[in-house]
């Protein structure tokens, strides 16, 4: 019986293994201890690193077989950041889905949930009817959850037969006193969750907030969470990890908004085809078989009670649609929210650089749409230092060409500990126009802030006495590689998808970037780097997060609901992987900003 | 902290505790341990008898104060005896279902539910639609279960594209390999919980069981029932006893039939209205409170996850209508399985002797019901050595007018333990005849077999050293006065009833006798002792239990179903606690056989 003690700077847990030898990364995953992880247990991405006994180890390479002690580094559990509530007083907050709710205002509020106030007579020996006959008959109700059926009783005799009542075409839902008729949307991205809670009366919104995604641990791509689903048992465990991320996550929103949870009748879930597969515990082997064939695209209505979301248990949910394997319903819901559909007469390119990024390009008249394997690393994921845009994250960044000294803003005015998305963009752009980096991301130049570790060369944005974590936050070389592949995909997705079109690529009339990339996004910086095409800054755009806008604008209206099938309808997918000349322009796209200088005129 | 051991012929269980002092009843239940308890703990019955450190005592009237040592006999925990699985080769066990089934020819089996075979084409890259699209668009289908869709991938790809579908209406509830329609009948009975689990095909019963229900300690009957579920927590501890019931009882049917328990795609229930109420947890206080009014009569169709039936999450669950406060499902289902509703030009009275006894009288064109409270005494409830027509059970009984000795028979053949209805019916026929008792139940001879403690006297059946229990097994004067009560309250409820009506007791054409009494009934003994009027034998039929047969019906056939919907909105309900006439009625029959002798002519 050996005793492990895992240690955090939060907590200390000790446990009891009966077994020979446990491997460090499993034990901790079985009692939900989290250990970062982005590779899955590969070895390769050297996230998992811990203190074992004092020395540094990889946990996903070590066995214990004697009581020991883990010390997690607080970099190694970042992406397990608790859950950030929203500040709706700042007006940033709520723009997208003022926006989205403006802009698509021939959706009027429209859900089919009402209140509907009734006054019964009340029974006597002469007429002792019983509760629900007596309700239903008043209401022409045909059915009851059994939640409204239970309160029933009590909500009629204290109200003096009085009672507001929550329906849904003929369906009794709950009954008052003073019901709220409230609603949640949430967007499940690979790396982070966002939700919202509306008035599904009044379109408000009460909440909001976001938390890391609790999968993370099976890794940072939609591949290693596939791989590691398709285990035995494994579906349940990545199932049980989103659920435990949402659980606090709607408990909390429910609680700043002042709402039982109990009184959210309507949800909408957005998010990629391995993440809805994963939440309903779908099989999700098949989305990266081919030929590429997801269990749904559109998904019937689903009850709460099924998924096991912890509202009402009797309200519908609403996943968006996926188009294909690798473009999701965070995209076409995202599609409704960018309003390029609308587009008469003019082509708008829609950039979701999410985990993975997604691509819509068109207008009314037609939609195509496709899908890059870019990887995390565009929002801070799979980097040494790399972290979501949250108190803490490195988010902008300036290099002194004289001095090659930086200075940068971190998010929450702290400590530095890690760098998110917008951060590297201008990290990477930084060391490139200063030199420091050649146009193949290898270092030019010396300095006090490069490093050499085991003949792998870094720059240090904050040494480990500046940090919070207390080590180097830095750029390593094979950061700099994952980098530039992840624009590299970015831009050669766009170029190929285009030419494919026979669209040149200034016909675009304006470029759209959603996602949790930030809204400190340097457009000069992402076209300095190579990642989106020099076609003029005013044509750019940040939106925010469009997943989150479109899932709000489904959730309170059915007819936003039903353009989303639509949009997904009209869609036409796009496979890169098998489309020629793929690979080709993914391979010139691998310089900064591109072996071919001449469709980056603005830097030369 | 004191230890608490109970011990029970089969387990010792202790418990520490904290506080300063526990009272032994309730501490038993709070660990699921049980004491046998009809009064609930109002020290009224006597049945929850322990010995404490080697002493009698009242389980519900003792506080322990420190170590103890708390024995309970077999006796006290009769009630909660485990399930018993039918011989399904007995063809007395499957007659009723056979005969209501024969005798509703006119209900084919029909409940919504088929099974779908499709080829469908195997997807290619030009033709990649996903599994639900690819399923849906052949076979029509609007709405899926979770659980379908999760299946989905893999039926559909081991079984080459060819699927076995299991659907509802345009609602895929299942898919194959070979899957199997089942649907559960479940009569939920204050003191008895029985169940059949039929093919949905073809009708076939595939295993029959039944169980003690577990709410049982918590009273006896309903109005204890109700009075525990209005304290705080109370309805949950309700509901969660029956569930506690059912869960073992439908794993081990299922297991008998050798079929998942996912593929029970439909259940229905009858039970009477306080039973109904418990189980889905609805506020039963109103049925016991003027004027009478159930939260529920015709209840709405219910889904098995909403109620945490473990079979198929997506099963409807049917729940037989009430007529009234004291007339349940378990009535209105029995009413269709007795057949009266169809009779033209004759009356039958069909009476159900279960915990309560209730009345339905007429035929064809009229039908009316009452509720007569004549408490659990009839089916071996509340009585000091009753029990369950379980192995054990003493079921029949003759004693000889000479030597004032009896001779009996034993369910099972085994050493007994108690006395069952149709026994009690017998003994109490016998000491009257015998002389051994006067029309008031007093003892009036001497013998070997009356005892005398503390001046209540008794008869004994079988002495200790001849039972199981280690204990006399007897008829108190105390039984016998609650029996008396007991078939008094039958008697004048159908001579209130009739009288009402404007009906001679002569006109009535057959009388129909259901429930858990025992198939052993002796007709004769009944009349002898006052219970059942004299009207000749050869119109008195025991038919079984009608509540599970109804049940059975209305799961084979939607037609059945609507047609107990229909017999009770046809039934006119009486209230005979209101109605004049009915406590005298009463008192007269408070003896043997009655104070009026001319109503019993074949006993002069």
């Amino acid at each position: 019986m050996n005793k492990i003690t895992f240690k955090t700077a939060a907590s200390e847990i000790t446990i009891a293994e009966s077994g020979t030898g446990a491997n460090i990364l499993d034990l901790a995953r079985e009692h939900s201890i989290d250990i970062d992880a982005p590779c899955n247990g590969n070895g390769t991405c050297g996230k998992c690193k811990v203190k074992l006994n004092g020395r540094d180890v990889l946990a996903c390479q070590t066995v214990v077989t004697e009581d020991s002690v883990v010390e997690i580094p607080e970099g190694a559990s970042a992406f397990k950041s608790g859950i950030k509530t929203a500040d709706l007083s700042d007006e940033r907050e709520l723009a997208i889905f003022r926006d989205t709710q403006r802009q698509l205002s021939e959706f009027t509020i429209e859900t089919g949930l009402s209140i509907v106030s009734v006054q019964l007579s009340e029974p006597t020996a002469d007429d002792p009817a019983d509760d629900w006959t007596r309700l239903s008959t008043a209401l022409n109700l045909q059915s009851a959850s059994l939640f409204a059926l239970s309160e029933l009783p009590d909500a009629l005799r204290s109200g003096n037969w009085n009672a507001d009542c929550v329906v849904r075409g003929s369906r009794l839902l709950d009954i008052g006193p003073d019901p709220r008729l409230c609603g949640l949307a949430v967007d499940i991205g690979t790396t982070t969750v966002a939700a919202v809670l509306a008035d599904l009366q009044t379109g408000e919104i009460l909440a909001k907030a976001s938390a890391g995604n609790g999968q993370i641990r099976y890794g940072a791509d939609v591949i290693h969470r596939i791989v590691e689903a398709e285990k035995p048992g494994g579906s349940a465990k990545l199932r049980g990890a989103i659920l435990d991320t949402l659980n606090p996550l709607i408990a909390q929103i429910a609680d700043i908004a002042g709402i039982p949870r109990i009184a959210i009748y309507r949800a909408v879930i957005t998010g990629n085809t391995t993440m809805n597969h994963l939440l309903l515990g779908l099989p999700s082997a098949n989305i990266r078989l081919d030929p590429y064939v997801p269990a749904v695209m559109e998904f019937p209505v689903l009850t709460a009670s099924e998924i096991a979301l912890p509202i009402n248990p009797d309200a519908e949910v609403i996943i968006a649609p996926n188009s294909g394997s690798y473009v999701g319903g965070d995209v076409t819901a995202g599609t409704l929210a960018s309003l390029i559909w609308k587009r008469e007469d003019s082509y708008a390119l829609f950039v979701d650089l999410g985990t993975n990024g997604e691509l819509v390009f068109g207008g009314a008249e037609f939609l195509f749409c496709c899908a890059c394997s870019a990887g995390p690393a565009i929002e801070g994921g799979d980097m040494s230092c790399g972290t979501r845009a949250t108190d803490g994250a490195i988010e902008d960044c300036v290099i002194d060409a004289s001095t090659l000294e930086p200075s940068f803003s971190v998010i929450g005015n702290v400590k530095p500990s890690g760098i998110c998305g917008s951060g590297y963009i201008d990290l990477v752009a930084e060391l490139f126009t200063s030199g420091i980096i050649d146009a193949r991301g290898k270092f030019a130049k010396l300095s006090r802030r490069i490093k050499d570790t085991d003949g792998i060369k870094s720059y240090v944005l904050a040494f480990a006495d500046e940090s919070a974590s207390g080590s180097d936050i830095e750029i390593t070389e094979i950061d700099l590689d994952n980098f530039i592949r992840a624009k590299a995909a970015i831009f050669s997705a766009i170029r190929t998808m285009l030419a494919g079109l026979d669209f040149a690529i200034d016909m675009i009339d304006e470029v759209l970037i959603a996602g949790g990339i930030g809204s400190g996004i340097n457009f000069a910086n992402a076209v300095t780097i190579g990642m989106l095409p020099d076609i003029g800054l005013d044509k750019y755009r940040y939106l925010g997060n469009t997943s989150l806008a479109g899932a709000y604008a489904m959730l309170s209206s059915s007819a936003a609901s039903a353009q989303v099938t639509e949009i997904k309808r009209n869609m036409t997918y796009l496979d890169l992987s098998t489309h020629p000349g793929y690979m080709e322009e993914f391979v010139g796209a691998c310089f900064i900003p591109h072996t071919d200088s001449k469709l980056f005129p603005s830097a030369l």
